[in-house]
């Protein structure tokens, strides 16, 4: 693209360099700002920099927050021995959607992706262990996985499953199978063939 | 959606109000943006904190500039006698892509809707007949309406038409029809009308 303006040329290569948005997109976007009132746009940029800059992640389960200690964490109405493994701050959101949920969680950061060069250690995997340790205060019960039906998903879990298992605690993942609405021809084989060999008690599968 | 962080939060709405980014695409992009490094960070604000703030708009087509005049408006190896008015900047780059016009543009800043309450007087009307007035250095011949076939584009070139019509220019517009690539049976019937309507001889058809 030929651009008329240096200034303009940079924001729209800015823009571009976002997931899921191309040149065009990126120039829609900037067009629209350049619309704006010029405190409008001050509160665009100031809010996105002072996000990076001033952003926390809580000490326990490393999930997004504006204390050192989230609001799961330090909530008492919070189950503390039932404990969520998810890769970031968006699956925390969406199972707090649910309202079916009621203990605390732990958030990776990421998947392991050799292709992507992730490796364990670029994950919460150290404090996940250490918080798994029993003490007088706290003990843990169970460890649930919801990590995404993927290659990394299922290597991470892999990983973590071996990590884990010498401790005296439940691992368990969410179920996986034919999504609720959603119909039999289009499920692909490996999901099918799984939720026929993993089928459950007719009252089981009721949702409460 | 309950966010676990008000910076996280007031981010994701301001990314909100982009055009055609929903939640889920502004908490991605955030969350990419979360990713990165300070500076490219602070990059990506500044570019946009610089573009809205420092911008110009060429002195006689009003498209974006870096300089009060831009480099179309004032080169030598244009043609200043044929003007192509275009509704913003994007049309402009779009045109300039195909290399197929050596005249000058009029960037009138949008279309004429009474639903989003933008009157003539919101568009960059009177500087354009302002350019129409023959002096002795430069006289216009043709204006080439290069506009949206929407009910807007339609509005307006109606509009601009009457306040042309007595200047002695002749006034065009791109052509409508069938896009190259464009299968007959899937063309829209007022397009494929006006195309039998509006017909051309084979040799003129053919693409330089």
């Amino acid at each position: 693209m030929n651009f008329s303006s240096k200034l303009l040329e940079n924001a729209v290569a800015e823009f571009a360099k976002l997931p899921g948005v191309g040149q065009k997109t990126a120039l829609r976007l900037v067009l629209h700002l350049l619309n704006q009132d010029k405190q409008d746009v001050e509160r665009f940029s100031t809010a996105v920099t002072k996000l990076r800059n001033e952003i926390q992640f809580c000490r326990v389960c490393h999930n997004i927050s504006d204390q050192p200690v989230c609001e799961i964490c330090s909530s008492h109405r919070r189950d503390h021995s039932l404990i969520c493994v998810v890769e970031d701050t968006r699956d925390v959101m969406a199972i707090e959607n649910t309202n079916q949920f009621n203990g605390v969680y732990h958030v990776l950061g990421g998947l392991i992706s050799p292709m992507d060069g992730v490796g364990p250690s670029d994950l919460q995997v150290d404090t996940l262990v250490e918080r798994l340790k029993p003490t007088d205060t706290n003990e843990v019960k169970e460890v649930v996985f919801a990590l995404s039906a993927t290659m990394e998903g299922d290597t991470t879990l892999f990983y973590l499953h071996k990590k884990l298992k010498n401790f005296n605690i439940t691992i368990t993942t969410i179920a996986r199978g034919i999504a609720f609405g959603g119909e039999l021809e289009y499920v692909d084989e490996i999901t099918l063939g799984r939720s026929i060999a993993t089928r459950v008690p007719y009252e089981n599968s009721l949702s409460k």
